[in-house]
């Protein structure tokens, strides 16, 4: 970009949204991977018009956009690979409308997921998605990564909760896809496409969220098992049982290690696995599915299985969970953190999968995640300054994708492709898809100017 | 097409699929609307491996291929409307997989929808999407469409529940989007973009669906009330008030007075509108969540509020709701059913809106419908063969339109747009969505050989 582009960048954007000493730059350079990326000038988004503006002179002069929202990112999905304008989206971050009625929330892209959930909540409703980072990330980034979480299996992951979007396509064409309505089939499903397309179609400038009502009760279960198997014979039962709950989280011995090194909490380091389980709804019903989670514990040989009776056991049983990445982290320099899924049903050969990659390559690798969606998160302890365990640690990656696949799972529960898995998109998506991939790529970004050198390598 | 491509087409088919009568042709040119449009021949489709012939060869000759269900749509979208093969998908009927732990069912595309939840119930789950043509329909045209039905509010339509789908692109490409896990970013939603695209960008051939614990128990309940307002209020006050109910159907004076003419079943033809209600789930929360339709209900002066109490009694209250239709059909020759759609706290206004064209146009409306999520279906009595007539209900349906999207409602709630509601698109639509939904298509289908005439008007 020469000093002309950036001139009009400034007209465009308003000068004093326009970022461009190298310190600044260089906090916007990096996100939640260990990938690091420097933008040559970065815009602090403003307003929709202010954005189509920026892409119609972008798009004109092929100079590559990339969009960010809080950086929470785990593949890389907002650096800026190519250089070019990195679009700040995180000043737009306004509520605008809440209706109880409809139980539709309208809110800026660039808005903390937590904070949507909080103001549902002062009208007796929640924001079910809840990815890791609630408290941190925008929903502009929860939607372009189709965002997760704890509560998957009951609830759904972001796509599910996404009604209706604003967006500025590639081109500085503001388009409005989906409806204020629970059902709308009026021209293609752009809302879900938009979601997990890694904000390489559209830069989304606002979106209209499904809520639900506060469920009235709950319940927390927590089970300790000799074996994982035992555990995870516990988690098809309980599902095939007809319950299903609001999470149902693993813990592998290595990340419960862990965590009593970190925390102390008197935890049993014997143990094989943790089952933390909560259930979720009326009342009546909460009762009879927390008895339905305990026998099916209780007949897999549990050691133990509790269910909190106040709300600090509650929030004991979960202090676990919360500590579990960060206890992890304790152990050696570098962590990470990987979201192969397989379905349900393959969850002991996947950790068994997991753990023989472990003694293959003498790294020490912690698994707990969602195992009632088969979101594993097995997290490989190393330290990326050793370049010759980087290597191992490289190999490993690789064979956890591939006993995922082989398993009839996914390289990416909830984290995406972005930069960090690109090279093995061709692992999991055959020919075909990846082929009509790139084309509804170039369909919205012809010049590829938009969040360039995410999930394809040879575009 | 030339006897050298009917040829071609026996030797890629096998000669056993090809019909070519005009006869039999004539059955295939026909849906569930009033339009007609003749294929050139029909293709009984047989393997995936099949289709992608005849795609390989129509897409090198420019033959239109339109694919095939039930034919129970209510768009036109499986009508050869420029001729060339139809594409038949029947005989692809079966079911390949039930894995009760995963929660899903594996089947061919040709499957009628019932079969499935029936495959399901005997694992004790079943599949939610429930469309009025459950027993008729398949679920590849169910996907196409992107059904809806009576259980929407609470369950979602078509769409929430299709983890991952085998089809055949234009191009002849085999493809697998999607995945066998809760989660799953890898790559573009592709399954989504599927669903609702009426059969315009691929074939569907297989869809791995995701299925749920059938609830152990649920209430039925029927209000009457005087005014069709007291009936809408209660809807919002039901929501509102935490209850997401599994339908909540709405019926109007017009279309109680019919069924009460075909069924005779006793109905008070004085009040202005009933409410028909199940809630469902653990016996628990059923309980409660009863306990609050009946109080919402009586609070908003319910003549009646009734919760059955029997399988008989039950049967009763759905017996009125599902002669809905087949009443108002019997009033005059015609019957044109809309789906237009609104959001949940705009139904007052929309009926009143029908109720004044209906008075405009002097034509009798009766409308019924998913008043849980905004989808009303008003319903026109009318006689097609009067062509001055015609010519008031084509402004009554444009008018009907014109209200749902100016009370942020959409054209088509479930029905899909096809030949039908093409022409209203772009009030919808806005242009920038409207050439981008273009460029998609193009994506997939370069030469627009794949179900043409849909949608789109100007392609």
């Amino acid at each position: 970009m020469n000093t002309k582009d950036i001139n009009k960048i400034k007209e465009i954007a308003g000068e004093e949204n326009v970022i461009l000493s190298e310190e600044e730059r260089h906090c916007y350079s990096y996100d939640s991977t260990r990938l690091e990326h420097m933008p040559e000038v970065v815009v602090r988004a403003n307003s929709t018009r202010q954005i189509s503006d920026i892409f119609k002179f972008a798009s004109a002069e092929k100079i590559p956009v990339t969009p960010r929202g809080a950086a929470t990112g785990l593949s890389g999905g907002c650096l800026a690979v190519n250089g070019g304008i990195l679009l700040l989206m995180i000043d737009m971050d306004k509520i605008l409308d809440v209706n109880p009625v409809d139980l539709l929330i309208d809110v800026e892209a660039g808005i903390i997921t937590e904070e949507v959930d909080a103001e549902a909540r002062k009208h007796g409703l929640f924001y079910p998605p809840d990815p890791g980072t609630v408290k941190t990330s925008t929903i502009g980034g929860n939607i372009a990564e189709n965002a997760g979480g704890l509560r998957g299996l009951k609830y759904g992951v972001t796509k599910n909760y996404v009604n209706a979007l604003e967006a500025v396509l590639p081109n500085g064409d503001i388009v409005n896809f989906g409806t204020r309505t629970v059902k709308g089939v009026t021209g293609y499903n752009m809302v879900d496409l938009m979601s997990g397309s890694e904000g390489t179609l559209a830069v989304i400038t606002k979106a209209t969220l499904r809520l639900l009502p506060v469920p009235p009760a709950k319940a927390s279960i927590l089970a300790l098992f000799d074996t994982i198997e035992e555990a995870a014979k516990s988690v098809r039962d309980i599902v095939s049982g007809g319950v299903i709950t609001s999470t149902l989280e693993i813990i592998d011995k290595v990340t419960i290690n862990a965590i009593e090194d970190y925390l102390g909490a008197g935890l049993n380091r014997d143990i094989g696995a943790m089952l933390l389980i909560e259930v979720d709804g009326q009342q009546g019903a909460v009762d009879s599915e927390a008895e339905v989670v305990k026998k099916v514990c209780n007949s897999n040989n549990a050691l133990s299985c509790r269910q909190a009776s106040s709300d600090q056991e509650r929030d004991e049983i979960w202090r676990a969970r919360r500590a579990a990445l960060s206890s992890l982290a304790r152990v050696r320099p570098s962590t990470i953190l990987e979201d192969a899924t397989v379905p349900r049903s393959r969850i002991v050969e996947m950790v068994e999968a997991v753990n023989n990659i472990a003694k293959k390559y003498e790294l020490p690798i912690g698994t707990f995640g969602h195992a009632g969606d088969g979101n594993l998160h097995p997290t490989i302890l190393t330290d990326m300054r050793d370049k010759k365990e980087v290597i191992k640690v490289e190999k490993a990656i690789e064979d956890i994708f591939k006993a995922a696949i082989e398993l009839g799972g996914t390289l990416s529960g909830e984290h995406g492709i972005g930069i960090s898995k690109a090279g093995y998109l061709r692992m999991e998506i055959d020919k075909g898809s990846y082929e009509i991939m790139k084309r509804v790529k170039k369909a919205f970004d012809p010049d590829n100017i938009l969040n360039p050198g995410k999930i394809f390598t040879d575009l």
